[in-house]
């Protein structure tokens, strides 16, 4: 009796999970010759190196035992403390260590937020467009995603206010990234932050806040984070990957203090605790300053890469495509003429020597097939121009055909 | 307007969360003086530090932008190589690097396999009693929880046949441990091992089998894995935690092919990938067969302190307790006479100056509140001696008492 049929009987929440579109793309555009615009990897010539080596030669030498040993779910205690001193002196917000639970990335702040917070069929609330990771991270628990209405400045608070609660439904949270947001690159105002926090609140409705990208801000600081404004209504979500590097694989939750029990719970039955050597050696890279001196020089860094593709977009793609030049993060997000379709101009593009991410993924329904995103922050200025002039002919060809 | 209440509501999911009742316990008996046998941590001793200071030292020299940068979802291509040569040669299991998942250690793997297993409601099938750390990994996916009746063998085999399909409902999986249980210590024969899998196969019923203790073996190597005797049929659960280090957390999972694509999905929605640098160092680590001396001179040092319990036990719990000698892994399951209860008699314990775990929080249900955990490899041999005739004062005067 020998059958080779499978006996496994996939959970309901399976049908909800795909392949990411993204990883499919980078997997057909990641070829020697091409010039990729299309990843979504910061730049490795920003990762600190020597103080990583420095760091992890002192933890190992001065907490060996303690470096590999199982550790506290909630994070290393100095870290912890580390988070909440730096977001109250750069962000001006109230957080007590105790409110700190360390993640691995925050990606995994957003699936355990949505493991605490969603139920099947619940609603929540996205931007339009949206991170494609936190759509990923959340349809396991079998939401029901709505889009806000948004421009330029983000959701439009009238958005956020008739969605919050439909007829006896109140949506379990509103996810939004007020900094520089993958895909679209797009900053709140101070305005709309103010807009946004006053309906959110009106409506009972939380907010989880999603900043990886905040300290990437080129011209001036970003105004302050939503939680500033309202500390017991929002779930902060932070991360080391874009300051530091993404391999360690460090971020953080800070939330309201009734929340922490459970999210720690969480992430217990998670993973017990987020690896505690990572989490030494950060601290050890972090404690003495290091990332103010380092921050500035990947702005400086990503300022140069991103004045490289304005301009050659200028040159290149003026009369053919809309954008705005982001003030801080790392995409530039393109609207192509009406009735052309990115995904479908893609594998020309490749053809053409350049790759781009289309937009539909990052749209959680009705997509605006019209739209695509550039990374300006791995590829050289000049090779960003023979990019984006590539690009430019499959465009007009395109568009000729129209 | 400033409210102070919150407006998050809970998942449902949360109520089945709830604090660790041994972290609650540790936390209480981890002070200074008593002689604590109530961990569930690998002895510090046995961590190769000069070796992972050698490999993070070659990692951040050879290949400092790729241990720093994003990586796959599936984990580090020459790592997934390794875990499956080492599993056809270590256990004879047949398994295509392809099967292999890194995860966040070995707990994470027991939340992807009950993410993408599980719906509310399902059965899952454990055994009497089993390891807490996978009950808490299940909650949140609100499973029925089955025990299976169980001797010191393991589950029996009738029972698995008789819970694997009650009328209509087949049960999603039996978890089990067939090497050295935490808390039991137990090991299954092949006898019984040959009648599990063939119940299992008879009835369609998948198995989730977790191995973390397999290579502590201290007399004689335990039979081969059930992933061996059925490989469509078993999602197998390993980890270098107990042979290397569990602060790097690192362990995997493998799985028949037909189930990878889901569970890498459900990984890249929890935290995007594992550590690139936690996995390029413990490859470093092992890639020269580290393991094959380093592994031995753990199950000498245990193998030692296991005889010193076992000698303690004997001189001062004779008659008083019951056990039998572990032939593998951390742990002495004891238990007292009928009418005690461990969970009560802990505070005395910690008065008397040493520490255990109850082994009421083991069993999903009918607990046997007459029993307790004991580790012997953290504590050394004079010490444990110490600690167990204080527990035999405490046993015999509740004896006494009853």
């Amino acid at each position: 009796m020998t059958s080779t049929a499978s006996p496994f009987t996939l959970a309901r929440r399976a049908e909800r999970m795909n392949p990411s579109i993204i990883r499919e793309i980078l997997k057909v555009t990641e070829q020697p010759g091409i010039v990729s615009l299309a990843g979504g990897l910061p730049s490795a010539d920003t990762f600190p190196v020597q103080a990583v080596r420095d760091a992890t030669e002192k933890v190992l030498r001065e907490a060996p035992r303690e470096a590999l040993q199982y550790a506290a779910s909630e994070g290393f205690a100095p870290l912890r403390e580390w988070v909440a001193a730096h977001l109250a002196q750069q962000h001006g917000m109230r957080v007590d260590a105790s409110q700190v639970l360390i993640t691995n990335g925050s990606q995994q702040g957003l699936d355990l937020a949505a493991k605490v917070l969603i139920d099947a069929g619940s609603r929540v609330l996205v931007e339009t467009p949206t991170y494609l990771g936190a759509l990923q991270a959340f349809a396991p628990y079998e939401p029901q995603i709505d889009s806000l209405e948004s421009d330029h400045e983000g959701p439009l608070p009238e958005a956020l206010a008739a969605a919050a609660v439909v007829g006896s439904d109140s949506a379990r949270f509103a996810y939004l990234l007020p900094n520089f947001q993958n895909p679209t690159g797009h900053v709140y105002t101070e305005a709309r932050r103010e807009a946004l926090v006053n309906a959110a609140r009106a409506a009972g409705l939380p907010l989880v806040e999603d900043n990886p990208y905040g300290d990437l801000w080129y011209d001036a600081p970003p105004p302050a984070p939503l939680a500033t404004r309202w500390p017991e209504g929002v779930l902060y979500l932070g991360s080391f990957s874009k300051v530091l590097a993404p391999g360690l694989r460090l971020g953080y939750v800070v939330a309201p203090p009734g929340l922490c029990p459970k999210l720690l719970q969480a992430k217990q039955a998670a993973d017990l605790h987020t690896a505690i050597f990572n989490q030494r050696v950060v601290y050890e890279v972090i404690r003495n300053g290091l990332l103010e001196t380092h921050v500035p020089t990947i702005r400086a860094r990503y300022k140069l890469q991103r004045d490289a593709m304005d301009a050659a977009l200028h040159k290149h793609l003026a009369g053919l495509a809309q954008w705005q030049r982001p003030v801080g993060g790392m995409f530039f997000w393109l609207a192509l003429p009406a009735g052309l379709d990115a995904m479908a101009l893609l594998p020309k593009a490749v053809e053409a020597g350049m790759a781009f991410v289309p937009g539909e993924p990052f749209f959680a329904a009705a997509p605006r097939r019209n739209t695509l995103r550039l990374s300006f922050v791995t590829v050289a200025a000049d090779k960003i121009e023979v990019g984006i002039a590539a690009l430019a002919r499959v465009l007009r060809q395109a568009e000729a055909a129209l």
